[in-house]
């Protein structure tokens, strides 16, 4: 098979395609200004910005193929009419065992959606709203994903600060129809998993995700929006100030090209990306049919941690959460510190004692309190306005940096260096 | 050592005493009137009432060596105050690793109890309040205490219906502080449970203990209440009445002697007692420090199945339940047909189907609501109370009393059989 160009034989090899093209591109639009890509990255950006299009999300023979040959040759191999026969044979030399039968039909959905003028509509939109891509190889790729195996995303729209894919995380999930009990109990969790440094991931949706999102907003922690449409456009609407939120100081990311529907396949799909990131899953509140069972299952199925937070048994919005424990083997999990345990973070520093109001932990939030929102204060400014020892002020710090919750600030020449609060 | 006869050379063989002996003796009783007793049985009877009084609840030591050598020649060796080296050496011969200062305390705390006039009033006192007494060996001793092995209780002192000690029972405990949701959950699980033919085993405290023993009352379901004091003794004093419903209907025991008061050991000790006659263990509402930890602690080390209900985590009263889930392996319930399956009942006859009201369950009611709280009523007369047709109360009929909630009432030369409703 003859090597292919994907910028220049598929999509017209155009500047202004070029420079879109380098705009949208996580790898290179963190310098600032659009530079300029060269023919071998803008084509595998091109072959997997149009296998966004081409296939649903999780197609196993997709993620078959483009293991097998690569992103681009696959892309050929579609566009060349090559026979379902040959592309089977091709997977059995590689050791899949897909049918003839899968193969043929997959090849059949694809060409159906194989349309030039759409991916240059795409790249368009995503530059317009900001978007940028990530594909495997990437830097910030998380390569959790590959664990997904040929169910694994072929890229990820992102609109945010993409460094937040290598980021320690939890999911945080559970019901639309949250109750007073799940939002309170979702929140307090979720600050204490915030203040541990941990990054939350959840679905943007209604109840128990909005109150992930938001608590992880309002503590200034992380947090990233994992959705089941295009990364631009906000589902549920509402949401849409939310989402705008989250992009501006965490990051929305979905694996469906700009302006797509969710549908009720995609947030399946979606909710093995949410597993699939994290080291953990939470479900705070979920009823039997909740989508986050789904979530739970696709994270039970990777081996991910699994927790869920009991309730009254008297409550159908806790009864999913029962399932989970008794069925699934979820950890039961009913404060903060089980909930860190559960994210893997070791409380070796120790501000999660049994006793809620340890000293250790008081001085971390006095310490933190005395620190204001923008700028930054010296030791002996954080001293005062905590009325702690200086000492004690030092000594909370180097906890609080080791956490990632403060930083020095940056500066020149000064003796007495200063200190500041983390934003993410 | 030659042998002894305990009544006559240490309790006087009077007519009186044997008398009162023999309507104490729970495998005389059921005869209605007052018996002889053999010399052999008044002797094991008096020698187990003796240690009864003499060593407290699950004494190691007393238990090692009544094993070893009887509870008569038990008894002697401790009367002959024959040195601790001896007695050291005897339960050595057994296979005992008990230690020689470990004996010689303990033969020390038994000679100071061992008061021949005291016995004596204990079985007056038990005479007097209707109590009998059930030892080792006796049908209705329960073979689940052997368990216990050298902490297995001496004798039960109790006051109701003796072959209860021989059903299949499951142990509903819980806070003395119960909720309205603990109250709730516990009346509905009670309620299942009582249904599917279970004797509920509780401990008469305030709280969810009370909730329990109610329920299977009200359901005219078996109920054992093991209390910490003496079996004739109400305790907490306002639950008189409770007690005296619950000996009147189903069965109250103790392995104190008679009036004794009860003490923080004593309840300790009596959770083990609570524990180890029941198939399995089930905490509906518990605190952190609850006394329903202690009886769950010695569920699972007999390896009895232990369940517990959960609730928020945002209340202290379940905080206990959690702990049992998380750290004893308790299994979590959250209905009537997880809590059967715990206790170990098939469903086989299908009463809990996931539908909480199917057809089959609602007959069952009717079937019982057109049956007399007393008196008995025939087939066709049921049928026109329960506005079902004969061929379906016959085989709902044949399910309830398979279940043990429904009797052929005795008759002689009638050609229509008559029903009526199990009294336990």
């Amino acid at each position: 098979m003859s090597p292919i160009n994907i910028f220049g034989d598929v999509i017209p090899a155009d500047a202004r395609i070029e420079r879109l093209l380098a705009q949208i591109d996580g790898a290179h639009a963190e310098l600032g200004e659009p530079a300029t890509l060269s023919r071998e990255r803008a084509n595998i950006l091109l072959a997997r910005i149009i296998w966004s299009r081409s296939c649903d999300p999780g197609d196993g023979v997709a993620g078959s193929l483009i293991a097998a040959v690569g992103a681009e040759d696959a892309l050929h191999l579609v566009m060349r009419s090559v026979s379902p026969q040959h592309v089977t044979a091709l997977l059995r030399e590689h050791g899949s065992t897909i049918s003839a039968r899968a193969v043929a039909e997959a090849l059949g959905r694809w060409e159906q959606r194989l349309k030039q003028p759409e991916t240059i509509l795409d790249i368009e939109r995503a530059a317009a709203a900001g978007l940028r891509v990530v594909i495997p190889g990437d830097p910030n790729w998380p390569a959790q994903f590959d664990e997904l195996d040929q169910h694994a995303p072929t890229m990820l729209w992102c609109r945010g600060n993409l460094t937040l894919l290598r980021s320690t995380a939890i999911s945080v999930v559970g019901a639309r129809a949250a109750t007073g009990y799940g939002t309170h109990i979702t929140a307090e969790l979720v600050q204490g998993l915030s203040e541990a440094g941990l990054t939350i991931v959840s679905g943007a949706a209604y109840g128990i995700d909005a109150v992930a999102h938001r608590t992880a907003l309002a503590a200034g922690a992380p947090t990233i929006a994992i959705v089941a449409g295009g990364a631009d456009r906000a589902y549920p609407s509402p949401h849409a100030p939310l989402l705008d939120r989250i992009a501006a100081e965490g990051l929305v990311c979905a694996e469906m090209i700009p302006d797509s529907a969710p549908t009720k396949w995609r947030f399946l799909q979606r909710n093995r990306l949410i597993a699939a990131l994290s080291g953990a899953t939470l479900v705070t509140e979920a009823g039997v049919r909740s989508g986050s069972i789904n979530t739970a299952g696709h994270a039970a199925q990777l081996g991910r941690a699994l927790g869920a937070v009991p309730g009254a048994v008297t409550s159908a919005t806790s009864a999913g959460c029962h399932r989970l424990m008794r069925e699934y083997g979820a950890e039961m999990i009913t404060n903060v510190r089980e909930a860190c345990e559960l994210a893997g973070v070791s409380d070796e520093l120790q501000i999660f004692a049994d006793e809620p109001n340890t000293r250790e932990r008081e001085w971390q939030r006095r310490v933190r309190d005395a620190l204001p929102l923008r700028g930054s204060r010296t030791l002996a400014e954080i001293a005062t306005a905590a009325g702690l020892a200086p000492h004690q002020v030092r000594g909370v710090l180097a906890e609080l940096e080791l956490l990632g919750r403060v930083h020095r600030a940056d500066q020149t020449g000064d003796a007495s260096p200063k200190w500041r609060l983390a934003r993410h």
